[in-house]
């Protein structure tokens, strides 16, 4: 990639490429906070959004965290950056094991997470046989959408606590209300974060009532954090995309346009103009292949187009995509005309899915209101 | 990411990762080749797929190309590592032609694409201003679905012609049947090609008749390579994804499961029996989120599911990702049962789009016919 030298700015940089809007981002964790804050309730932000230490910092209570990890590559890079608070919130497998120690004797209180005694099983013995209890954190299935245990399964909840302890620790219950984003409108959203609620508090009921200590009690999503009224018996709540939001929680009502703090930044390369369409630099490859706004109400195809300012032009999206060619063209039925814009032209792309599109990258080019160019952060993947 | 000592097995390798069956690359290359050896027109392999310099040397002729590249990150990676004979084919920026002039003063032969008399004229001025002509092929639109001037359109194609000249040198023309991927069967495929040919070859005949040498005529999608008949006028044949083959390739009938050579290797996390869900830890952020079957007479999810010999279990596909969870499902209307699968059991899966599900990851893990890790090749992103 060509070295880019700071000052640079929205106007010089290589396309395609990632800019983030530092002012948004720092007003959209600021905006979560204190709705925590107000509920008394702490944070564990997820930073698998950013997958970068500078964002990771910002969303963080302290530079040792708490924090939630979605993948070992990260449990390991922040660790090395300082981090010692992580759960890492997908199902463990055995073969992970070993790595969850190695970072534990770090002195990483690395914490995991299981839904059935056969895990159960296989963190105790391997706990058993390091001398170390790996603490894990029992998911709870509050919605059906993936992983997890019924709430109200007393059996199958003591069962696995049952088999944990013989070795390794019960740290709590955990649930991820994935559905809610798929919810719409803020009655749908409060709903959803009290089924979340309510999901996780009566599976830690069960365990304390089967004589298990239950300290965590972790809930969390995006839609369903910035919407709880009440979070009674919920120790923690994560979250991750509302760091930069984007189309799809726009599209559910969590955020405005204005408050998306994530785009790419593209050049137009050409226009078929009996067709209506403009073509830019920045295809799948840059924005990723997400489409998660084809089944809300409004499909912003690839991406919503906004000026270099990041002001959407209207009904201008990126209706089709291949691997380095964007096509924009106004939304069906639009009245607007299209926007004159020439070869060389610059136009930012809000996304559909910041954690996809940014997983494309491996900088952010970070602004403020304007469009200098006043930092770049690395950002990481891998497993 | 963990740092693997060679020997190692899909067995062991950390999850999820990029497999890539050698054995069944090399029968891939061969297939292409030969069929293009039968017609006598030289191959300029696409390295986009693979961003792999041990994947585009199978690929080439010769260690120095020809070769087609869709970034500049690309044309830089691939003439570090001794590729001097390139063409970018994707619409250029005046702001890229620096990086153009950089690599060509080093002595790599990088011609451009263009299809306007405004990015002709950019490009004349650089190359005056520079004193050193930069080659472009002009782009032909043989099907509609992207940029690309009009076969037929003589006035645009001499009037970009005549402003290129002025200090820029007319390579050729180049054309891509994009649409060719949503053919099927065999008829639909050889008329995609032929459409592909005749366009291409029109469009080089009306240069020639205003007067422009036109040396290059250069056609290129793998569904198109793989069933022209008649190349007559043709220079060069690219094509990229046929190296590796997947799902959409099988889908429209130009390769068979067996030739598919790339996959995800991914763990059990997790069952949810009721709903006869299989949970691995390949989301879309392995497998990407292209979703390309989707529109097939058969839609694949998010990946077909194949025991560790890359055998696929029939009708086993990966129903829904999300970030770092893959949910396995039998197809709907399948009378299959769910195979026996216990957490820790690892299984290897088909991508619906190769370009899309390489991106994903940094390294590919090569074996052979069996299991063991033979080597590990590294791949890039970025522009």
């Amino acid at each position: 990639m060509t070295h880019i030298a700071l000052p640079a700015s929205l106007h010089d940089l290589p396309t395609p490429c990632l800019v983030l809007d530092g002012a948004r981002m720092a007003r959209n964790i600021d905006r979560l906070r204190d709705r925590l804050a107000q509920r008394g309730v702490p944070l564990r932000p997820h930073l698998k959004t950013g997958k970068s230490i500078e964002v990771a910092r910002r969303m963080m209570t302290t530079p040792e965290g708490p924090a939630t990890v979605s993948t070992m590559e990260e449990a390991r890079r922040f660790a090395a950056a300082g981090v010692s608070d992580i759960v890492y919130a997908v199902g463990i497998t055995p073969a992970k094991l070993p790595d969850v120690l190695a970072l534990r004797a770090q002195g990483v209180d690395l914490a995991i997470l299981l839904d059935s005694v056969e895990q159960a099983v296989a963190v105790a013995e391997v706990s058993r046989a390091a001398g170390m209890a790996i603490p894990a954190l029992i998911e709870i299935d509050c919605d059906g959408h993936r992983s997890g245990v019924q709430p109200g399964d007393r059996d199958r909840l003591c069962a696995i606590a049952t088999a944990l302890t013989q070795g390794g620790q019960l740290r709590g219950v955990l649930t991820h209300a994935g559905d809610s984003y798929g919810a719409q409108g803020e009655e749908a959203l409060r709903a959803a974060a009290e089924a979340e609620r309510l999901a996780v508090v009566t599976a830690a009921q069960n365990l304390r009532d089967g004589g298990f200590a239950c300290p965590a009690v972790s809930v969390g999503s995006t839609p369903t954090a910035l919407s709880a009224v009440d979070l009674t018996g919920v120790t923690e709540v994560r979250a991750g995309v509302f760091v930069f939001f984007d189309l799809v929680m726009a599209g559910i009502g969590i955020c405005s346009h204005a408050e998306i703090a994530l785009s790419v930044l593209a050049t137009v390369i050409g226009h078929q103009e009996d067709k209506g369409w403009i073509l830019v630099d920045a295809g799948w490859m840059a924005l990723s292949r997400d489409r998660g706004t084809a089944s809300q109400a409004v499909d912003q195809g690839y991406g919503l187009v906004c000026d270099l300012s990041g002001r959407p032009f209207g009904d201008l999206i990126v209706a089709q995509a291949n691997q380095e060619h964007g096509v924009l063209a106004l939304r069906a039925g639009s009245s607007e005309s299209l926007p004159s814009l020439a070869i060389g032209d610059r136009v930012r792309i809000f996304p559909n899915h910041a954690c996809a599109t940014a997983a494309q990258h491996d900088r952010y080019h970070v602004v403020q209101a304007g469009s200098d160019v006043q930092a770049i952060w690395p950002r990481f993947g891998g497993w």
